[in-house]
């Protein structure tokens, strides 16, 4: 043989013992994920979250055949300021699910978490019981420095959970910025964590919030603070009914809670549960999933589109070319744009 | 003269008198802008307005003309949600200004003007003084169904009135949703307009527009309001001190006046000449525009993109016959995104 022939002999059985592994670890993993295999779904979502290119095509395939076990469980969006108690309660939420017989998903959105590392399920021990219980799973938000990566990570994990069996996926994210639109717009539920006596300003919830949510959670009700939780209550009940109604018929509601006494996790548990049965009898849990898929397509094209475009050594070239004419006036932004892309 | 022969005549020589014609309207037009003719002026944003295809090019040509005589005004945007008073704002300090000798022009931002029709500046007996003052021209929000297309029309407009003589620039919105951002994005200076006694929820005010102000102005300050407006002056000036520094250095103010009574007037106007005066001797008003001619470039290619991808017929198609698999659940919305762009 040939040196030739002999390196090509190689390389040939290289890349069909890459294959062979490739196709086992796909297979493998998949089943192992449809069997409950808490481990293999950690080390599939890893795999989704990574950002080595040989990962990509590893975690479509993944993602792909857990797809058809997917889409079973009840996805609840959580959010509220930091300070509100978010962690505490699912904690203790959480528990009290699996007390029901559940299967709990614990994810996170902080598409700000290089920055803010830790503020959100970034200390895992801050869910000390549901960190214990053997029917829950928690998953810290995945480092990524666009929303639309988050987001994307984020659903194909959803996709994963469910396919392991987890029946109810709590998505957690902090009550700023972008986050809540991604979390609203893969979530079935959306949950808004509230606490009494401070005004909507000193909780900088921004009224989009308010309108997005499909029912309030007056946090910290213990104590001296039960009155004015349940006062709260009243005032929040009355604020949502200012709001245009939702589409969908439901009238958001508000209730209180303490994780500390582990009280009011019925009343919330009810709440949720009414939405889910008002929704599926009406057939709108499908229709809003659907919607959602739109959605994130539309999205992905548009990032994709974007961020194809701006890669591309030549446009950058000839925008930093055209950029030059725009700064020293001798054009206008939209005839720019219109030389760039014209 | 065969008759193919005598069309093709006709045709070229339409094609001449058309060529002709419109160099002549360019040229003309643009020479009676730079002479400060108002009716000229009217005429040339009609055509920036315009969406007939014909005008396009058209419009190019009077704004390219204009570009070298533009740029020499003061922007000033001005916002505050439906109630506060801007019109009547705008009226009194714009005929203020007239009396200080400056040419005023006052334009409008409204992406939803069809929808809500006369709400800003569609009624310009609204601005009963500054209508009837030689050198105001008030010019109403042009109707678009996107905020881009309002955005670069009004931008287009400001380079006109500019090049027609007009030395400050008011550009009025609505205190809710994108317009904002877009007004901001396109002024020198931004001024919030308040009442006083209302909470922030209540005016709905975004905490973004707040931190997006050089200065508030608490309106209708007059009779028993005159209490209230100064105590709001106060809370304000400390809320805005809450924020975090700007850039430039420059720290917001918050003054009152009084429409009705006149009041007030002359201290908004120092406001805005003393930042005028703080960024022109540090060179900031040049950065500031070269910045906001750099963000106007990369969001009309973002939007050229886009629209470009979803009219072309074969990514129509190629959208429905994916979206089908998407939602019959056969793939993820990032799979579906990926088959379209690849």
């Amino acid at each position: 043989m040939s040196d030739d022939t002999r390196k090509q002999t190689e390389i040939h059985a290289a890349d069909q013992i890459r294959k062979h592994q490739r196709n086992l670890n796909t297979k493998e993993l998949s089943a192992a994920i449809l069997s409950h295999d808490r481990a293999a779904l950690a080390q599939a979502i890893t795999i989704v979250e990574s950002t080595q290119s040989d990962h990509t095509q590893l975690a479509k395939e993944i993602v792909q055949a857990c797809l058809p076990f997917a889409g079973k469980s009840l996805r609840i969006g959580i959010t509220g300021v930091p300070g509100v108690g978010k962690s505490t309660f699912i904690d203790v939420f959480g528990s009290y699910l699996i007390s029901l017989g559940k299967k709990i998903a614990v994810l996170a959105i902080d598409p700000s978490s290089p920055l803010s590392k830790g503020s959100i399920l970034g200390d895992k021990t801050r869910m000390d019981q549901l960190a214990a219980e053997p029917n829950a799973f928690i998953r810290p938000s995945p480092s990524s420095e666009t929303l639309g990566g988050v987001a994307r990570k984020t659903r194909e994990t959803i996709i994963l959970c469910e396919a392991a069996g987890f029946d109810v996926i709590l998505i957690e994210t902090v009550g700023v910025g972008q986050s809540e639109t991604a979390v609203h717009s893969m979530t079935d539920f959306f949950l808004l964590l509230m606490l009494a006596g401070a005004g909507d300003q000193l909780q900088g919830i921004k009224r989009g919030i308010m309108e997005m949510c499909d029912a309030m959670l007056i946090t910290k009700a213990d104590g001296e603070n039960v009155k004015p939780a349940n006062f709260a209550k009243a005032e929040y009940t009355s604020a949502l009914h200012l709001f245009p109604a939702k589409e969908n018929g439901w009238t958001p509601r508000v209730e209180v809670c303490s994780a500390l006494e582990k009280r009011g996790l019925t009343e919330a548990w009810q709440m949720i549960s009414d939405y889910e049965k008002w929704m599926t009898e009406r057939g709108l849990i499908s229709i809003k999933r659907h919607q959602q898929d739109v959605y994130w397509m539309h999205q992905t094209i548009r990032e994709k589109l974007i961020s194809d475009f701006y890669q591309s050594p030549e446009n950058k070239k000839r925008i930093s070319e055209i950029e030059s004419d725009l700064i020293a006036g001798k054009i206008t932004a939209f005839e720019a744009a219109r030389l760039i892309v014209g």
